[in-house]
């Protein structure tokens, strides 16, 4: 009998997990079943901002091929939703009235867009309603009301200075509407960027023609449009903010409501172990943004200082693909149980037991990018070069202080903070200088230690090193989403991928955020360029 | 009649205007009368702890020759003091019995250390007498307390963080004392370096050997010596800080108190105009650190701004300089006067007052350097990236705001801040980075406008830069007290001086501070490797 494996959800995640398993599928060693709610086979939600503003299609952002899959074998059901999971019976109860039955559940249920508690605003989080002219954007459907709103030459708010709405906001001011982003700190991105750096990006947005309204606490929202739709946000100093279309984007919340539904344990998201086990529930698992890895053992060291899920795709892409691996040994191991011979039974079942588990992601690195705006940050970033006590940070058993370096030059849009250990790179902001931002991330993923002279970074983005900006590591990892190396994609690009959709194709590199299709059209200039020569 | 003139005090600033007027002396226009109570002529007194540490000997000191003063027709009184003035009748008292009488008077009595208030000092400002064990830096008594002390490998404790403390600090640890500078605010520098470059400074002091306790109040001395003399400085905490040897470094105070006796007005010094004339008293002039350069008109806006007495040897000297010839054209004028051509008189008269007053000094530019140490401060320097309040300062009727760019790499030594209006250095802090050091201040001083990528400032003491050094402006200040340029050196190079007591000697460069020896050396040698290539 082959192993039925049931996912819940059909985003980027689950189209990964489906995509890793079609193998067993084929091979008939497990049955696939994947229950999405929404019309769309998967499609990458990252882009859906870009969606909104008129830059990609919703073709392009197609992830997953349903009538493909289909054909392989894979029972795809679109446009339901699971009611309820009877663990007992190790079946789903789906709105369709159906009831599938399951050996390993996945949940891929994702996460929804946080609806803030304003005035105006339907609250409950679990079926919002939202009025018009107020939307998220999370969907194809949100894209489209975006869309119809920039097209339109409409003034549109973003609510929430988080890497999205600043995405949002840049994309949107770029195509020519006029945009407000309203935050409630003192500067955009929050913790994740320090004061200096956060001074820098606000005033590199208004630059980039993006107003900025921070220290700004909304209550409610004015519905007074023609067709009784939003007109104004309303602040609690009493000032409003006019505009035709809100953007909410406060963050989102793991849709953890069916795994609480049938007495799973869930945290920020569903708790995890190491193997992406749901806790005391060997037949379930969940990854990507409903997703919380912590597991059981209160004495583990790693889960101590785990973060909640990250919200990030690649990280849930990671969890996609080492989940798929686990399956399939599990489902090699089942099938040999119920076969003829116990070796290949024994040795399947060591195969999944030895599998190492997902090594623990690294902080993750946000980059925003638009025509005359460049950021990056990274890791814990707020401590002061003459701050003690956050110096002093995890320097104990004999681990050195931390110890920043910075350059501050706010004037011209410009702000660097290295912040290290022993030389190397715990925590980094970079705003308006491209090069030294590429560099430090490249030094901080590699753990690499920086040259004493950390000055030496700025000068990538002085007047004299436009030139040298091709001689960056080739073996660099340039796709972070998919995880893909600059060696890779020029492989690609030697085996004939001449455009970045053949090499995302081929290698997955650029399916995520697709903040690196300018350094993968660079690589297949390059190597087009050195064939030529 | 030729002029009688009176010069009170036989410091730097004394032998400067001395020197000056000499061809009138020589002519009979003049005559010249200099006291001083110390029993020798004029010394350079900024090199008085260079002396103490054994580094420079009483005969480089020198700044003046009062045999050949004589020779010259100068009544060179030393080792006498002056008990009063008489301005009814245009005489002074002097403690020898005798009562010069004067034309015109000038007073260059400089200043005295101040002494703290603490238990176990004598607290009558004006005679001191300190306890054994105990000396300020001032005269060529206090070098051979010093000398004794660091030849002796005594424990010195330096009270004060002003740059002649750290001076002082800086040469006795390196030629092997064991020093601990004593100052009250938490960086030294007090209010001439801001929070950051401070912080960094006191590393870098550290670095080199010297203790520093900063935020520390003392109270007292104790003085459990063998010969009853000072043994520990005590602190308001109740620690004491131990030592052989307490050099008071606590700032200077004009000497006044003989202008007070005679009814001039005085503020922090002799109150003169911008001709340096005291205040409703024609024939009678202050220069260097006893003048105080302030009108009598309240609406007089150079004067509103003004700061007191800068304590620095450069604007002295500009000031003799200035007297000098001004006391010429008024000497020629009653020359004339008594003579029998109307016109001469006329002529003269319109000269004396046809001389342009003195141009104001720039705000002071302070330098450190001590071997791995360099530190340069300049102007208003306490703004922060993103103090809008500072950073507002004088920005009205349409003035730009101030700007600031900053480098802090406090684990490497190394910091750097550029506080600008509309592009233009208003003040700076270098410290670990020499050649932005350098380059920064002839910047600052002549007003130029930095390149808008601030970060090209840095490289100057990147790796790289080091064959590039030699590419100074040759026009800049190389001797900031005296006022000489690098062409001036150069062309005294060509002349055929061939050391830097010769460059000195034609053209004062070098006679001050002495912290541009290594330049006039550097042109010297650049001078003649371009007369064997």
């Amino acid at each position: 009998m082959s192993e039925r494996i049931v996912v819940v959800g059909f985003g980027p995640v689950a189209a990964r997990l489906i995509d890793e398993l079609l193998p067993a599928v084929r091979k008939g060693l497990a049955r696939l079943t994947v229950i999405g709610e929404e019309p769309e086979a998967a499609y990458n939600r990252v882009l859906v901002a870009d969606l909104g503003v008129g830059r990609t299609t919703e073709e392009a952002l197609a992830l997953a091929d349903a009538a493909a899959l289909i054909a392989d074998g894979v029972d795809v059901r679109l446009g339901v939703r699971v009611r309820r999971v009877d663990r007992a019976r190790q079946r789903l109860i789906l709105t369709d009235g159906t009831s599938p039955g399951y050996d390993r559940l996945v949940f891929a249920t994702g996460s929804r867009p946080v609806i803030p508690n304003l005035t105006g605003l339907n609250p409950d989080p679990a079926a919002p309603v939202l009025p018009p002219g107020v939307t998220a954007l999370r969907d194809l459907r949100d894209a489209a009301v975006l869309r119809s709103a920039v097209a339109g030459g409409k003034r549109v708010v973003v609510l929430g200075g988080g890497v999205l709405g600043l995405e949002t906001a840049l994309a949107a001011a770029e195509e020519g509407a006029t945009v407000t982003v309203v935050h409630n700190g003192p500067h955009p991105l929050g913790r994740n960027i320090d004061r200096g750096g956060g001074a820098v990006l606000a005033t590199s947005l208004r630059n980039c023609g993006v107003r900025m309204a921070g220290n700004a606490r909304s209550t409610g929202l004015e519905h007074n449009a023609p067709d009784g739709g939003f007109s104004a946000l309303l602040l609690d100093d009493g000032s409003a903010i006019d505009g035709d279309l809100l953007v909410l984007s406060c963050g989102v919340r793991p849709r953890t409501e069916l795994a609480e539904g049938c007495g799973l344990s869930t945290g920020t998201g569903i708790l995890v172990d190491h193997k992406l086990r749901a806790h005391h529930e060997p037949h379930i698992f969940a990854i990507g943004d409903c997703a919380e890895v912590r597991c059981p053992d209160p004495e583990c060291a790693e889960c101590r200082t785990a973060r909640g899920p990250s919200g990030l795709v690649g990280p849930g892409w990671r969890q996609a693909e080492w989940l798929a691996e686990y399956l399939m040994l599990l489902a090699a191991e089942s099938k040999a149980d119920a076969g003829p011979s116990s070796d290949a039974a024994a040795d399947a079942a060591a195969g999944a037991d030895a599998l190492p588990p997902l090594a623990p992601e690294q902080p993750g690195v946000i980059v925003l990018k638009a025509r005359g705006m460049n950021m990056a940050v990274a890791g814990d970033n707020g401590a002061e070069p003459w701050d003690e006590e956050a110096l002093a940070t995890g320097a104990v058993n004999g681990r050195a202080r931390l110890r920043v370096a910075q350059w501050a030059d706010p004037e011209h849009g410009r702000y660097v903070k290295m912040i290290t250990r022993a030389g190397v790179l715990e925590g980094l902001v970079a705003v308006g200088m491209p090069r030294t931002a590429a560099e430090l991330v490249q030094l901080f993923e590699r753990g690499a230690e920086l040259p004493a002279d950390r000055s030496l970074l700025l000068r990538l983005d002085g007047p004299d090193q436009v030139a040298a900006a091709g001689a960056a590591d080739p073996a660099r990892t340039v796709c972070r989403c998919a995880g893909v190396s600059g060696t890779a994609i020029a492989s690609a690009a030697a085996d004939g991928c001449g455009t970045v959709s053949e090499v995302s194709g081929a290698t997955r590199a650029g399916t995520g955020c697709g903040g690196c299709h300018e350094d993968i059209r660079g690589i297949i200039e390059a190597h087009f360029q050195g064939a030529v020569a």
